[in-house]
């Protein structure tokens, strides 16, 4: 399986004549090589080149860890004391012979504190973004892959169903989103969950990407709640809506538009079909509808070992929907402060069609 | 408060002769604007210029949420098409006229991504590390931050007495990490709690940053514990051995050492002396008693807005610590194949001395 993903990469690499590639700790270095690390202030890095082991620089106190690796390594430890670790970067350096070939990195991960040692070790490499390369690699999921985000999901469909029969009015909004918390590790939740649950009630369901504050549910609210499960270090992420009667209409009537927008995203996800596509159908359908400007993101985005990944189902994007893609199909209409709603699916592409993963519910959740 | 803490900042990078600052999602900015945003594949950045309201560069859906900042800000805000992002970099260059001066970043949380939409809209400034002064900035806490990590200590400790309780043999390290989680929720932490809790059982335990894992804990195993809770964004970091006996007699020799040089390194921790010092009082000591080969990092690192952070305690660091800084003690005695133990606390530096903030028993807990 692992050897697999190696070579599927190197293929990758080869096809677009990228030389070098580093990862630091993050999911696509769990994903070819099993290991885990923390993401701290220590400069752990992998340098991969085609025809030798891996390099893995990393903190001495993670060696025994490095041994239970999918892929050969060889390892360059350095010590806490940061005057030590330029020394074992040019020592990394010396066994890779990077020359002035190019080295691929992932521009949403490399941060510059391994980018500045890097450089240093080798100064006349190019440094690359390798961003198609790894939409390649992650993108289309395996069935191992798939089967564990199908769990993801039914992990956070049963503790939502647990948590809403313990939600009153009068409860703040981080109390709700403990109690989804604590669901979600009964349920079965990795204890590293993909995020810590959204309460955005009132007010604050009208912005998307809300943060649990001290604000008490109350009669009147739009309540949205966006949570997701691990299994397996595999993510699922929902949204659904909770109302608290008796609350005014225009609430009841985004509601039921967004299911729509987000029924019409889910139809027009097709194998074959662009990215944009069903985007565009759900912008297209609150467009109809009058409520164009407050729907203020894109559709939906993968999801996979991260919570946020490619594909991306941005306006633009003309990359094509594959079997084996997971992403999430999540229309919102937010009305600045009233209130706003966002319904979020998951949803997996197959050979012929698409499935979605996630059954739950989409009416609204009444709260007394 | 906050109008103070930029004002700190104006004088720190006045000092330093640094004309900007960079900051992307995280503690950083969240201390500076009373903002949070969620760190994914949007290049969401704060551009900080003295005399001018800052440039802050954002999703589109994010821009309900700048209203609340605790600075002046000029908002930048893109929507979901990448396509359009660097323009939006570039508007916020012709805002703050960026020219040939000096940039400052944070190492260890600016992203590639951040930094190549930068250095395109800025190409003659120069973008440097700024790790010095952002260790100033926030490494002497404030009596409001004490009162939360003091807060976090406390209801990682109430947790810790009520998993104790739960925690039987036959458990997988993965259940007894869930455990561990519900009930630091339950005791009040914060959702986002500052990391998993690491249980490393049996040989695991020799891993100083294991995962948990499915292995069952059992009769013989030596146990580490180490886990945290956060508090209105302010962490705790503590770490306790459990033993399942009977288990062989070097566990419990060893414990009584870790013990003993934990109070060494809190009895070195003083205002005015050098961070080296307690890590090596704590070295020294296990060095003296023969474990000094198994004990393999340094002996703690900061806590407040992050689980890390500066000062660092490692050999070498010979930065000065102050009163208001906070941090671990936590040395540990790890031997490979057959288990290891580590006894973390927090201690923070008071004008006269230290105060040791975890009270918790360090005996090895007794599970049966």
């Amino acid at each position: 399986m692992t050897q697999s993903r190696y070579d599927h990469l190197q293929n990758l690499m080869t096809e677009s004549q990228l030389d070098m590639l580093v990862l630091n700790p993050g999911p696509t270095l769990t994903y070819l090589t099993g290991l885990q690390f923390h993401l701290f202030e220590r400069p752990t890095l992998l340098w991969i080149k085609a025809g030798k082991p891996s390099a893995l620089i990393l903190p001495e106190l993670e060696v025994g860890k490095a041994k239970t690796s999918l892929i050969p390594l060889e390892l360059f430890p350095f010590s806490d004391d940061p005057s030590t670790w330029q020394s074992v970067f040019q020592q990394a350096a010396d066994y890779i012979h990077p020359g002035d070939h190019t080295i691929g990195m992932e521009t949403n991960r490399l941060r510059m504190l391994e980018y500045q040692y890097l450089q240093q070790a080798a100064p006349h490499a190019r440094v690359v973004p390798a961003t198609e390369i790894l939409t390649l690699l992650r993108a289309q999921k395996d069935e191992e892959e798939i089967a564990n985000i199908r769990r993801a999901v039914k992990i956070a469909e049963q503790a939502f169903l647990a948590f809403i029969k313990n939600i009153r009015p009068g409860m703040t909004e981080r109390q709700v989103s403990a109690e989804l918390s604590i669901e979600l590790m009964r349920a079965g939740s990795d204890g590293k969950m993909p995020f810590e649950p959204i309460i955005g009630s009132g007010p604050n369901s009208a912005d998307p990407h809300a943060f649990p504050t001290d604000r008490k549910i109350a009669t009147g609210d739009l309540v949205v709640v966006d949570w997701g499960a691990s299994y397996k270090g595999y993510c699922s992420d929902l949204t659904r809506g909770l109302i608290l009667p008796p609350a005014p209409d225009v609430f009841y009537q985004i509601h039921e538009i967004v299911v729509q927008a987000n029924q019409a995203g889910r139809a027009a996800s097709n194998p074959g079909v662009a990215c944009c596509v069903p985007n565009q159908a759900a912008h297209e359908f609150i467009q109809q509808k009058g409520y164009g400007e407050y729907f203020t993101h894109r559709v939906g985005h993968g999801i996979g070992m991260e919570e946020h990944e490619p594909p991306y189902l941005n306006a633009g994007n003309t990359g094509l929907l594959l079997p084996g893609m997971a992403f999430t199909i999540e229309p919102g209409i937010y009305l600045p402060g009233q209130g706003g709603i966002r319904i979020e699916d998951d949803v997996v592409i197959t050979q012929q069609s698409a499935e979605t993963l996630s059954t739950l519910s989409r009416d609204l959740y009444v709260i007394e």
